[in-house]
């Protein structure tokens, strides 16, 4: 039984440069973290991510929210979690400050993550086993699917994922070779060139495929320059993202995306702002076969059906530590599937909780394996930190989300 | 110069049934009040506006946004506003908990409502004066039109402005002739039919020539008998509109509205989740002519756009206490414009700064003179509270935006 909630508004400072982009240019890598307590020696550990300033509202805003769970049995509670998920976020009065977004939608993440980790924990088991281990009736009733009637039913969930049950073993071979990573922490906005370079040759070395460049200057030169260093310095086998977190507007979008095209993207990443779902669709047009990747900053599962039915995005980046944490991730990645689009998640949580997602989503429902994202600046932090071994992160063992800070 | 700026958590409870639909049972209409105090004796009120729990959060974040504004002189201030608005909306890490939505876009429009009301105070004039008083070129200054570049640059805003500059006498008579207004307070969810019929009556009798009902009911039989009910007590002549919010899912919104076609609605407002600028946009075709409104729930310029472009919706209810304030309201007032769509404003601030911006929009944008929603609930609560009389609010004629508290 839960018999406190406690909440914790963790900072950690970055070294120059690092995690910068064209838009956050001094972040402060910071969870809102809930803690559960319960009577047995269990503690529910959940994240949601903000780059520090006003990371405090949103630990006020999950320790407030999650009020009504105390007392509450977590095996009760998550038999019919995507009611009780509802009736959090259907609050009369929080929900004016959003509905579904900014800190009270950030706040149900940290509330909902932690109860995910406890349930596991409690189980004894790592939280993508847990996800496996239960039927396609059960995972349905994590989900809210509510205002998604138009495009996924809860028994078109429990199609998504019966379709799937025959052919999990085939895909079973991930747990134990690893799902691949990708390295996001070549490229940050605010390194040069020199280290750029250094640091795209030494992923390789370790075994990467995939890296990911920040672009989006007001120099556009700058943008163009980088990414054919890159490509230069990689070869045409790697795989290259560029990412412009929000800063064109759509023309220029259609500009400099056109410019990119010379250096083979794998993806084009938030290239506008993250509610323009038609300026997205304009520009996949408009670039078509150029693919898009987008979702770190999309809050929730509406505004990701409008992404999809649009045709707007092509890499669904759901982020968990976003949107109202693993339940809304799964029913966006249950949606991203109807629509045969892939999801390879924003790692707001660095990777811990969405390696455990990944392989249920490879596995339950046929995704594809792709790869992560990788973001190793935090790593000391974690009491259990992702490993990643030649480009490949190594499947968790331990009881949990891998969420336990230090 | 601004000296200091204070907040004030603001919270008044209602009486029962007041205030509540489908999805707000339980409001108690709160603002998060942001004070700038200057050296002369003039305070600048800003207003957002919430439903009580997490109205504390919106206060915190403006205290600590609006931090950039102290030392700094109005008149500097509000001749580029548009580009300290973005700089304030862009924060390099607040900016991550929206963007431009949720609790830190609430916290933008208590900041700027502040200056806006201090702007007119100091030039000793009510605030539509002020708006009707600056050059076209100062009102483009006034805005962020960042990420609207595909469809209203700031050269398209100086035409629009231009445009309706020659017929601006015609339509000036709203001033002195007052502002058509309508009542929302006659048909609150949770009222019985038989208040509900003696709420309409008294309000035909008061003048108002066109009244709200809220609709949303599980049980939807209990909807179109309250409808028919209103048609039949105020004849075919008063426009009635019907208002869900968001309480439908899209299969459900298109069945009840084919229902409601029967009792001749003027409007559907917020059928059903506002970040679902595609379900509106499947909505509107299915029940054409019928026409959609909503907004209210709509955070910023950026959404409204995509509103426009698809066709989603008819009239306009951005509210100046829930996007980025009086500035982004003028914005989306241009957009919508320019698409030849209505502004109806919601009104959280109970009308008190709307009443203003209704008399720029009509004049200087040639916006329709159509009806300002009026909840009278607060009026003792405000300094000058905005003045009904025969259904058309009198035009304020005190310094300022009409934003002040006892």
């Amino acid at each position: 039984m839960i018999t406190r909630i406690t909440t914790r508004d963790a900072r950690f400072a970055l070294q120059p440069g690092e995690g910068t982009d064209s838009v956050h240019t001094n972040p402060e890598y910071s969870y809102a973290v809930t803690h559960l307590l319960t009577e047995s020696r269990h503690i529910g550990t959940g994240l949601a991510f903000t780059l520090g300033a006003g990371n405090d509202l949103v630990c006020k805003a999950a320790a407030e929210l999650a009020q009504p769970l105390v007392g509450r049995d977590i095996e009760e509670l998550m038999a019919e979690w995507g009611a009780v998920q509802r009736s959090l976020a259907e609050h009369p009065q929080y929900r004016w400050l959003g509905p579904h977004k900014g800190v009270v939608h950030l706040a149900l993440a940290s509330i909902t993550n932690a109860c995910f980790d406890l349930w596991a924990k409690t189980r004894g088991v790592p939280l993508w086993k847990l996800l496996l281990d239960l039927s396609p009736e059960q995972i349905v009733a994590l989900l809210d699917l509510s205002y998604l009637e138009d495009v996924l039913t809860p028994l078109g969930a429990l199609a998504v994922l019966n379709r799937n049950l025959p052919t999990r073993g085939e895909r079973s071979s991930v747990i134990s070779e690893g799902y691949p990573g990708y390295d996001t922490s070549v490229g940050w906005f605010q390194y040069e060139d020199e280290r750029l370079g250094k640091n795209a040759r030494r992923a390789v070395a370790q075994g990467f495929t995939a890296l990911k460049l920040k672009v989006g200057s007001h120099d556009e030169e700058r943008d163009i320059r980088r990414a054919s260093l890159l490509r230069e310095i990689v070869g045409p086998n790697v795989r290259l993202m560029f990412d412009a977190n929000q800063q064109w507007s759509l023309p220029q979008a259609i500009r400099v995306c056109q410019r990119l095209a010379a250096v083979d993207p794998f993806w084009i990443e938030e290239p506008t702002h993250p509610d323009d779902v038609l300026a997205h669709q304009a520009l996949a047009k408009a670039v078509a076969p150029m693919a898009l990747a987008l979702g770190e900053h999309v809050p929730n599962r509406v505004v990701f059906k409008n992404y999809l039915q649009a045709g707007a995005v092509e890499f669904v980046q759901v982020d968990a530590v976003r949107v109202g944490g693993v339940s809304e991730f799964l029913a966006v990645s249950l949606m991203a599937r109807k629509f045969g689009k892939s999801v390879c998640p924003h790692v707001g949580d660095m990777g811990q909780i969405h390696q455990h997602l990944v392989l249920f989503n490879h596995i339950a429902l046929g995704h594809d394996k792709l790869f992560l994202e990788q973001i190793p600046h935090l790593q000391g932090r974690f009491v259990r930190p992702a490993i990643v071994n030649d480009g490949v992160y190594i499947t968790p063992q331990e009881p949990g989300s891998s969420s336990d800070l230090k």
